[in-house]
């Protein structure tokens, strides 16, 4: 049979990897689909740059729209990343009638609405597995496998820089600026690493595993994002002592009063198999109402991880060439007129436990103050550390988990606790999340 | 649009959680399908059993030859489990031109590749997501999404009632037979427990996995099997000690020479995130060269879990109604004409580590006489634990593991030692594997 021609965007680390797999996996390959698949254009912004792949056989060009008006060419694979560059691409691309795979989850996660519905107009696929934990297929488990449930939460670590980080901050004892320092030396944070250690990143692929797990439109200005940035080593330590890893996770909720959405540092049990996924790796945790929990784990970023994915994809578009849209998985495994406008609820009204941490000055009377404002509000405590205060200091650190309560009620706490005036400086308050249920 | 009928054969455990499901998430179901799915028609031998779901809407049979003749029928859901009944009836079920879901890994295991190829003459899709590791899309992530990795190995704790016992076993110091008569009791177990305690199931579902995962035919009969039963309580405790759990594993691997497939009793390091895999819950983990180590993780059984993986089964099935089969995903990931003759190695050929148990006499020389002979075979020790003799015994246990050889040498060793006078009774052996490459 004829090959598939595939037009690729973006010669960088992914784009190379997918080139490398095809040369590699060729042959299997098209043991699996029946047909060869191979690389016909490339396009790369400079294409005098030294690259990781070998490119002959490929048409090299610095003009992608040349690519995506190619007739010949069925299949556009988006690979440059970045927000509206790649999205004017996949627009056009679309346009031209051409079936997209892309592994840009900024972009989908900003644009994937608008995407959706210009492929669904004109016919063809947009398909994302990269987009979300690299090499773990986590959207093709969601949206095909899991279809008999209702998905009720997951939680993700999904961003493996920050995961790095935190990993070596509880290994090594580092802080966060020696930790992050050793992750820019080791290639695995970028020299501006806000995306990463901010959250934005995992806010992004929060918001696509939210819209595929509760069939809700992509809605990322509506996650709230708190990144790793101020975690200190001594909150690493003192979860540690009360059994507890800090992760920095992406939790995505529905209940009936509507949808959560929130990256933010969480304490996580040492025996759930969560607090046990280090370094750089990558988990996403799902419970649906029939099967339970599953967990699906693997390496989140890098060349061969992310080309696996995007192979998954290739794949998936090649044996649907020529068969009718209905035949295909709808985008965000709903139909795109099915989704479900359930209000996203602010941070407010989340119910989850805490973590919080204060310096007290070290004098009678000040646990009895702020765990009477706890009772005022009806805030149990569920495990509490006080320290011996350093030599040379006047204050002393009171470290406290509660139960679950409404996030309105600790910012409430939060506030009275704030204004003690026993208590020094900035209370630290981290989520706890059991995911027992 | 007009709804999806299915003809359900099999009203028990899973086919009742598989109508309860389309009850319950009809609705969404339809948001996805873009049209309802109904079951319109079941077979059960006894239909005047009482049910766990609401059959009303069904119409309902004890012949099941009527559904599978049914015209108005084109998918046929197989869930009664067993060889040879279930395989007649999917034979003709496909003779008939049906679609064909099936749970059943005995089944697939055994009479698979005769399965798919009545299934390709005619035209039709098998789906059997829901024959492996129950709740966990296994089948799919290494059929659909790691299709660009060359997979070397995969190793999967697939047998829940076995891994409850060995968790038991590990947890509350029980024995064998305590933790399996717990087992049964609690309905984990059978009465007639053999398929699960002697790794026959297991064997089956390494069977399927290995087929998708070398895309080879199915070679059940190929498989090295070796239950549980003879783990003993103090090989658990030994086990702790030295830094491992003991899992029941199904492990499947290609080398240049061939391929392993083996199931048997295996010590894992703590660390490893399967050692962490605790009661009924199963977890595949999968190396493939480009993405690395992947894991899933989930209820290997029950109803909802298992309806879980067949719903998603239903899912794709009726999505491709009306498709060509060009667009369908093979039944083992590759073209049927396609597999590859790769040899089944022999036990005596698969590299592994090991631990040794043994009883010796509490004499001198004992000990440079056991290592005098693994010296001689070039087997290095890796760990070694002389325990003290226990009061009013002549005999203490040693205990070894040993670094990777050959199952061949180790065979040697284990022949020589148990001639020397000084070793009491049989020696234990079960493999080890670091799973870290």
């Amino acid at each position: 049979m004829e090959p598939v021609k595939l037009g690729l965007l973006g010669l960088g680390t992914v784009g190379c990897g997918t080139v490398n797999m095809l040369h590699r996996a060729g042959v299997e390959i098209e043991r699996r689909a029946g047909r060869p698949i191979v690389v016909s254009r490339a396009a790369a912004r400079d294409l005098s740059k030294p690259r990781d792949c070998d490119t002959s056989g490929i048409a090299l060009t610095d003009k992608p729209m040349e690519i995506i008006e190619d007739p010949e060419i069925e299949v556009i694979v988006e690979l440059i990343g970045g927000y509206d560059d790649a999205y004017e691409l996949v627009m056009a691309a679309l346009r031209n009638g051409k079936h997209v795979i892309t592994a840009n989850k900024a972009m989908i996660a900003k644009y994937g609405n608008e995407i959706f519905a210009e492929a669904e107009k004109q016919g063809v696929t947009v398909a994302f597995e990269a987009a979300v934990a690299g090499g773990i297929p986590i959207i093709k488990a969601i949206r095909e496998s899991l279809v008999g449930n209702h998905i009720q939460w997951f939680a993700g670590i999904v961003n493996g820089t920050a995961n790095y980080i935190l990993t070596q901050m509880r290994d090594e004892g580092r802080d966060f600026q020696e930790a992050l320092d050793e992750a820019q030396r080791l290639g695995y944070a970028e020299a501006d690493p806000t995306f990463d250690v901010e959250g934005i990143d995992a806010a992004h692929k929060l918001t696509i595993l939210a819209a595929i797990s509760f069939g809700i439109p992509l809605q990322f200005d509506r996650v709230y994002t708190e990144g790793i940035s101020n975690i200190g080593r001594e909150d690493i330590q003192y979860a540690e002592e009360l059994g507890y890893s800090i992760k920095h996770l992406a939790i995505g909720q529905i209940s009936e009063e509507g949808i959560e959405l929130r990256v933010h540092p969480t304490l996580v049990p040492h025996r759930r198999l969560m607090a046990n996924v280090g370094g750089v790796m990558n988990a996403v945790m799902v419970y649906g109402d029939a099967v339970g929990r599953t967990m699906y784990y693997g390496a989140g970023a890098g060349a061969e991880p992310t080309a696996s994915a995007v192979m998954g994809d290739i794949l998936d578009v090649v044996r649907s060439l020529g068969a009718k849209a209905v035949h295909r998985v709808p985008y965000l495994g709903f139909q795109l007129n099915q989704l479900s406008d359930a209000p996203v609820l602010p941070m407010e009204a989340i119910e989850t436990a805490y973590y919080l941490r204060m310096e007290v000055s070290d004098s009678p009377g000040v646990m009895a103050a702020v765990t009477q404002i706890l009772a005022e509000l009806n805030i149990s405590i569920e495990a509490l550390l006080q320290k011996v205060p350093e030599p040379d200091q006047d204050t002393v650190p009171i470290i406290m988990l509660t139960h679950r309560i409404r996030e309105r009620q600790m910012n409430e706490a939060l506030h009275r606790m704030g204004q003690l005036e026993a208590v020094r400086g900035k209370i630290t308050r981290i989520r706890l999340e059991y995911f027992d249920d």
